[in-house]
């Protein structure tokens, strides 16, 4: 095969074959294809498209690229739990508890990855001790003995995927359907789950939008999964503000276990209650969606959820004394540093710029802007008011929390704060009450 | 500037700043942007387009990435030519000694090349003796004694087009208007020149197939010399077969000989006297393109012409022993093993494949591969048929030469010659006379 040939095929509007793709996929993956003729490929995929046909073909080499994971030795249906991004979103760690609490056995591989925050593995790490690598075995033991563990992932799981990303990033080659697709449906089809829940994100602090191209690219995703004969199902959910009210890795933790006690913010309590209820369902623990809801629920009011996320730390060798501390105290420990943004009028928030609000948290020292980079378990953003609220000039916004004082300065002046309170850039505060969006959009593929 | 912006912006269909364009190519060129990224912006570009003024920065940028000729020591309206390339196109070898003859100064710098045989300088070079390298001073001097010199052009002629063509060639982004009409006009308006031919091919054997995409390429290029401040016309030829009977290096050299005396073969003499014709027009040595046609014309039946082609040769080393003998005795000096290609049938020769016969002459050794590859001198085709001939069974088509007997026997295997003599798929029979397409289609700018 030539490489050369197979790009001018794709750019003249030709359609791939299932042995080009894998060729192309095997041979780029083992470095026998430049990068420079990659990046030509996905600019001419960019254009051209590619159709469903060739999608899978993609998907299927970047799963075969690396390890796939069997989790056959684990009794039950395993569902996997997959998010497109947002800022705020730490719903991973109230719904694996939930759903496991149901019966659902969750054997979770997350990663890390860039952002705004760290990934769900980052934020478990804030916990002191919490061990995010496990022997297969052990791992495999822990969600036989207590119903859940949550490792990070291995790091040879569609390494195609991985090496195409990173290219695909800084040759503005990421927002192509079949691309976006493939990349993270590989992953997840190498994961070992029997069936898969998608939250797909939509609006200004997403990856997709508007709510048209997120249902696109659920629907794609879903084809995708159960082609590859895993049930797939998808959410589309909003992300135009950002979800809860903690942005940051500690501050996501301890946001999720105030919201297994069912103490959480209203938005995150409903989607999780969503999401695990799709989950109970589909790993057959409920008859029905809405059943699953209900009993996840019951997990959250009969203290069943926060016992298993409890369970869990303790399995993964993490210390529950911050924990205790919280529930006695109420407060969280955060970054030696802290500054707020305060209202400089009365009225109603009508946005929050998820985008900037995140942007803020990855500068603070909460997500990683490198992979090399480090990340500050307890630097980030805590909100105090949200789309609707009612303001007073001079309430507290929101408050920042660094490691590093001239960070946490130049991120609060980015934010929009000035010295004496004004309104900031990422809060927009109108006279009228505004209108607040449906959190959940809908649902494809039940 | 942050390339992944730009690779984004262009993708979007936006219109790239002259400081985005310069920007670009200076970083390229010194290896601070890396070929991933330029690819993935070259198939941007071929998608989305660049308009005029976008192909006038990147033309400019290409131009003073490396040296720009001075030639404003040499007296006179220094004109330059170019072709686009095509099979047996030894043109340049004619119009230089007839416009020379005439008058106008030639100061030719050529290029060496990749395809079906050597550049004009490897031609030259197939003389015994001929020098194409001379210092500044020398070349000066000879255009100045005698108005005519060819040299290999320097190797510091636009090296950003160089380094991008290297790239387009093998990344899919060869074909594109503003790609291909910035690439030619960069190294042209570097090579110091005062007025400029092009030759624009098209049909089979060349780079733009159609007539209209030619004009279209051919009125672009104009649009950006004369943008630049030079005189630029365009010529659009025929090039569905091989320009002349010769194809090889020495083969073509002879050629060319032979149309200075008046002895060519009719394409060749008609389009040479075209473009010298507006060569001594743009020079200033005739107040028409006709007229300098017809001083042309008349250099050639005087042998003035002649006399400047030895003439030249000479005050480059070169051995005009060869030529003697040529002249005393009809024959040329041909590669040791030659196989012919005969007639299965009688009638007309309705087409010859330029393509074709340009990769079997390459076959043979006449043309490189790859910039590392030698070039034998001696090989190449001579064409004993053009379309329209009358044919007979068993007449001679063509002569293969070579000095790899191996080479040659699956040359002419590929042409479509067998053992006992059978129709070439490089040559179509056909019991009708065909129809002749017109050698010179149009010219532009005038």
């Amino acid at each position: 095969m030539n490489m050369n040939e197979i790009i001018i095929k794709k750019r003249n509007g030709g359609k791939l074959t299932e042995e080009e793709i894998r060729w192309f996929v095997s041979e780029y993956t083992a470095g026998n294809i430049p990068d420079y003729q990659a990046s030509a490929l996905l600019m001419a995929i960019y254009f051209s498209k590619m159709d469903e046909e060739e999608t899978f073909a993609l998907t299927d080499a970047m799963r075969t690229s690396g390890d796939v994971v069997d989790l056959s030795a684990i009794k039950g249906i395993k569902v996997d739990k997959h998010s497109t991004g947002g800022v705020g979103d730490k719903v991973t760690l109230v719904v694996g508890p939930l759903a496991a609490a149901c019966g659902v056995p969750i054997a979770k591989m997350s990663g890390r990855g860039l952002g705004f925050t760290g990934g769900t593995v980052d934020k478990l790490e804030s916990i002191p001790g919490f061990k995010t690598t496990l022997e297969p075995e052990e791992f495999y033991k822990q969600v036989e003995d207590i119903g859940i563990a949550i490792i990070g992932q291995s790091g040879h799981i569609a390494p195609a995927d991985k090496k195409l990303y990173a290219l695909r990033d800084v040759t503005g080659t990421i927002e192509n359907l079949s691309l976006i697709s493939s990349s993270i449906m590989s992953k997840k089809l190498a994961a070992g789950s029997d069936a898969i829940i998608l939250d797909v994100k939509c609006g200004k602090g997403a990856f997709m939008e508007n709510q048209e191209k997120a249902e696109e690219l659920a629907a794609r995703m879903c084809k995708i999964g159960n082609a590859a004969g895993k049930r797939t199902v998808a959410v589309i959910t909003d992300m135009n503000q950002p979800l809860g009210r903690a942005v940051g890795n500690s501050l996501e933790v301890f946001e999720a276990y105030d919201t297994l006690k069912g103490q959480g913010p209203a938005d995150i309590t409903e989607i999780s209650l969503h999401i695990a209820g799709i989950m109970i369902y589909l790993g057959g623990k409920a008859d029905t969606p809405e059943e699953g809801a209900a009993k996840a629920k019951e997990a959250m009011e009969t203290g069943t959820a926060l016992a298993k996320f409890r369970e869990l730390v303790v399995a993964q060798g993490g210390s529950l004394e911050m924990f205790d501390y919280h529930d006695a105290s109420g407060s969280v420990p955060v970054a030696d540093y802290q500054e707020e943004l305060i209202a400089d009028r009365d009225g109603y928030i009508a946005s929050i710029d998820a985008q900037m609000i995140g942007l803020c948290s990855q500068r603070t020292g909460a997500g990683r802007k490198v992979k090399e980079d480090d990340i500050d378990p307890f630097a980030g953003v805590l909100l105090f008011k949200k789309v609707g609220d009612e303001v007073k000039k001079g309430d507290r916004l929101a408050m920042f929390y660094s490691s590093e004082e001239k960070k946490l300065k130049d991120t609060v002046l980015e934010a929009g704060g000035k010295e004496n309170g004004a309104e900031g850039e990422a809060f927009v505060i109108s006279a009228k009450k505004p209108e607040i969006p449906a959190l959940i959009k809908t649902t494809i593929g039940l």
